[in-house]
């Protein structure tokens, strides 16, 4: 029978940015560079984007089943954007963890205070900021179906979302996707290369004796 | 007149291992590597070894002047390694560090144990691992200088060098010396993007608004 008294458990690793700073290009780029990370997926009440799949982006539930959630604990954390709910179901994160692997966190500052309360040790959290506050603005307005009054609430939020950067353990300017990519990626691995997440390491020093 | 009052302080990068583990050699790989980081020499009252530089390797001194150095308070850290005495001028470090620059410390678990003691926040230390003693033995005997009771006693201080892991932020095997320095690049790195270590983003944070 394997001993599981050494297990590495997993890392949470959150990615936080304003909408529009290339939060969610980077994580699809980490998840496919990197087959030891898995993506959370959160729960919303918000409608879907054409351009988002159930399942893949979010799991698109009504209020009613959200409020169920919060009800029965079975979120880690929520948050309230715009009116809309999103939260984190526990169950999925908590196995990948247990079972080693790495589990990656596109959400916001709330959600992040919320997960590094129940989660201190476990948790790594990334900002990622836009170059400029105009290049932010230009990228909002090539998603092509926002409005106006949404590209300024957005902007708004944008504002908000970094007054919150000092929450967080890594900070980094996205002012080219790819350099970006590898300073998230080389993060990543340091984090799991620090000390007491290797207990598999005990085992393997003992055999040098 | 420049304002200091975001500057970045450099931080100091500790690597240790078992003499034979390749810690020299990646030593000098990331200081090629990398033009914001700069070698701690050390001080030793140990004689010189023919392929050793005065300067470069050590500043080899006597030990009427390494006890001057150790009462006048010049050393940040020092240790005792078969007879001969070992420390880090203080001055040369603190100098390097205050101009932002990174320096990098090539000493054993007794110096990191000090140096943690006097700079915890700015202190990153790395422990490299040999991937078997087998190998470790072997790297030792071909530097075709050392005798057989030398080896014997490296091979010694090399187990109880390694009972240290423990003291260490970071824990690397090195079984492939390519890997291994792109690994302790990537340490270095993701610990240069820590919120802390970057005060010159407050002001470019307060430019987004």
């Amino acid at each position: 029978m394997p001993t599981t008294a050494h297990k590495r458990r997993g890392l949470m690793f959150v990615l936080s940015s304003p909408s529009g700073a290339g939060k969610t290009t980077l994580s699809r780029r980490l998840l496919e560079m990197d087959t030891h990370l898995a993506l959370s997926i959160s729960v919303t009440t918000r409608p879907r984007r054409s351009n988002e799949m159930e399942g893949r982006d979010y799991h698109f539930i009504s209020e009613t089943r959200f409020q169920e959630m919060v009800r029965q604990n079975e979120l880690l954390e929520h948050a309230t954007v715009f009116d809309y709910h999103y939260g984190t179901p526990a169950k999925h994160v908590l196995d990948r963890l247990t079972s080693g692997t790495d589990v990656l966190f596109d959400i916001d500052w709330q959600g992040t205070r919320q997960l590094s309360r129940v989660a201190r040790e476990d948790l790594v959290s990334v900002f990622i900021l836009p170059p400029s506050m105009k290049e932010l603005e230009r990228r909002l307005r090539t998603r092509a179906q926002d409005s106006d009054e949404i590209v300024a609430r957005r902007m708004s939020k944008a504002t908000a979302e970094i007054s919150h950067w000092q929450e967080y353990d890594y900070v980094l300017v996205n002012d080219d996707l790819e350099a970006t990519t590898e300073r998230v990626m080389c993060i990543l691995q340091a984090e799991r290369m620090k000390r007491p997440r290797r207990p598999q390491l005990e085992s393997f020093i003992r055999s040098l004796k």
